[in-house]
């Protein structure tokens, strides 16, 4: 039931600079406390590692590598969004003996992932496809593009809240909507701009997803994810049965703050906006840095990122976005679009 | 609607050694972004800086004085725990220019804030009764306390989650027997332990309590509160009005960040233990110190006291509990409660 993308999201938060000892590490501790599937990677996925999002530290063919030696008894995921991966890397992946793959694709656009899908199925690995942020279609859109997944051969599909949109109840309206279209398990991937990633995965739970993404100490992409080591007994308390050790797995937790970040997430102001507008959670640094050079307000350029519905993958649109802000001064006293955001 | 105890709940955090221009600078930025009440003191409230649960920095009457002369339009509020505040300490927080005084008593001991709100009714400040500890009584009897904490002469009533205990559903049940009981404004603490605390403030909210405590990055005991930058546009989505200004809020919560903490609170593994076994949040520290001194591990501690049904105020056996837990060094392998939580 739980998924951990620890090594994979939180790359994100480190400009994917993991090494192979924190990667090893972390891995053995997920292993022995029972998590049933440890995905790992650079933060945007197989193949992704450029000078555009980042460069990893390690190849894909290290940091597979590393980990499968690392889990006896987990299994490995891989991410992998089309576009920045190839079939070569999906490939490469399953040879270095990834049990589960993940192929991703912009909410609307399940059709992207089909032949990324249609060849996982010949080598008997579990492919899965996820729809990112998922918080741009309604209920109805998405299930009818997660049975579009199914179709091409996912064996579980679901949603993630890529900007840390969604309240509890956005979550359960989706997931049942999901559930209801669909025969194989549902996935629910939240990260937390707006302090609702935990609730939103118990309620993504309780409406029938039966996959739940978390990250130790909620290590992942602007404000994190769902916290692994809170929600696992969470949702025991709830009566779900996760089949993981709770002091091994807090161990987990403690081994990952003291190894792999240099803090946990917490929601910044920037966090926060992105959450309201509806931003892409890895785009924080990148806009951070790129509003700071230029003196521009990043809480705008947040906003006007929602408003313009931009979507990952669009990196180079955060650039015109803060060059267009400097060069318009009187732009922040003319619309009131951002500060009203608490008042509408 | 929101009651912002920053500089009180937040000075459990940094063991209430906050000096005059840390209170100045973030009371005069929640003024200036609209937040209705700023909350000042100690962090167990007037009167108990001592040995036993740490001194001040500030004596309350400094404390006051500073937070008074910042809060131009804001209304100023203090907290008190008959047995350390006394009616004395009352009056001084009153001539101080206090507008909210909160009297406090543990969830199923509404009696012994009788005197106390008796003596604030001759004032004409707002007198408020909230209950500690709220998870270890049921819905009927928090309203039944409630209600008497009305007749006493409270003009607010409600629950804290000092242990961070609760999910939402529990808060929803909570504050609709409440409501149904009190026709005054009922009040909803959350602390962060399961990473519920906005949820819970919502829930809250949704059910009907119309104030709505909340901290600047969370800064509060054990893992914090529900964080007010968050929770506020958050509610504003939902369609309730805060009077609060976005991004003025937003401010205020960096200048939280920077000024008044080492860092933002943050879920450890301790605070996920002391919020499932239900221990009091303000504990956290002596917990760790005392256990750490001993040898002897913190989550086993927070689970014997929760077994135990400590309550705040009975701090002196923390020390009694761990020092059990050293001398049976076989507890562990034998006593399956503590690692059984995520399985039952």
């Amino acid at each position: 039931m739980i998924h951990d993308p620890t090594l994979r999201d939180g790359h994100h938060a480190v400009r994917h600079r993991l090494d192979a000892e924190q990667l090893r590490g972390y891995a053995a501790a997920a292993d022995a406390a029972g998590v049933p599937v440890v995905e790992v990677g650079h933060g945007n996925g197989l193949g992704a590692s450029s000078l555009q999002v980042g460069r990893a530290r390690l190849r894909d063919d290290e940091m597979l590598a590393v980990v499968r030696e690392a889990l006896p008894n987990s299994r490995m995921g891989v991410f992998m969004l089309p576009g920045w991966g190839t079939g070569d890397d999906l490939r490469r992946a399953v040879r270095h003996g990834a049990d589960v793959v993940r192929v991703a694709a912009h909410c609307t656009e399940a059709d992207v992932a089909e032949r990324h899908l249609d060849l996982l199925g010949e080598t008997g690995v579990e492919a899965q496809g996820v729809l990112l942020m998922s918080h741009m279609a309604e209920p109805g859109r998405l299930a009818e593009q997660c049975a579009a997944l199914v179709s091409y051969g996912a064996r579980a599909v679901g949603i993630f809240d890529s900007s840390g949109h969604y309240l509890p109840t956005d979550v359960t309206e989706r997931i049942t909507a999901i559930t209801a279209a669909v025969d194989v398990p549902v996935i629910f991937h939240a990260h937390n701009n707006l302090g609702m990633a935990v609730a939103n995965s118990v309620a993504a739970a309780t409406a029938g997803a039966t996959i739940v993404d978390a990250c130790a100490r909620g290590f992942g992409a602007g404000a994190g994810n769902t916290q692994l080591e809170v929600v696992v007994p969470v949702l025991e308390r709830m009566g779900f049965d996760t089949g993981i050790d709770l002091y091994a797995l807090l161990d987990a937790g403690d081994l990952a703050e003291r190894t792999l970040m240099p803090a946990p997430p917490t929601i910044s102001s920037e966090s926060i906006v992105s959450g309201l507008a509806g931003v892409f959670s890895g785009f924080k640094n990148r806009v951070l840095d790129a509003s700071r050079r230029a003196g521009v307000d990043p809480r705008d350029v947040f906003f006007e990122l929602g408003r313009r519905q931009v979507v990952a993958g669009q990196e180079d649109l955060i650039v015109d976005v803060v060059t267009e802000l400097r060069s318009d001064t009187t732009l922040r006293a003319r619309d009131d679009g951002g500060r009203g955001a608490a008042r509408s």
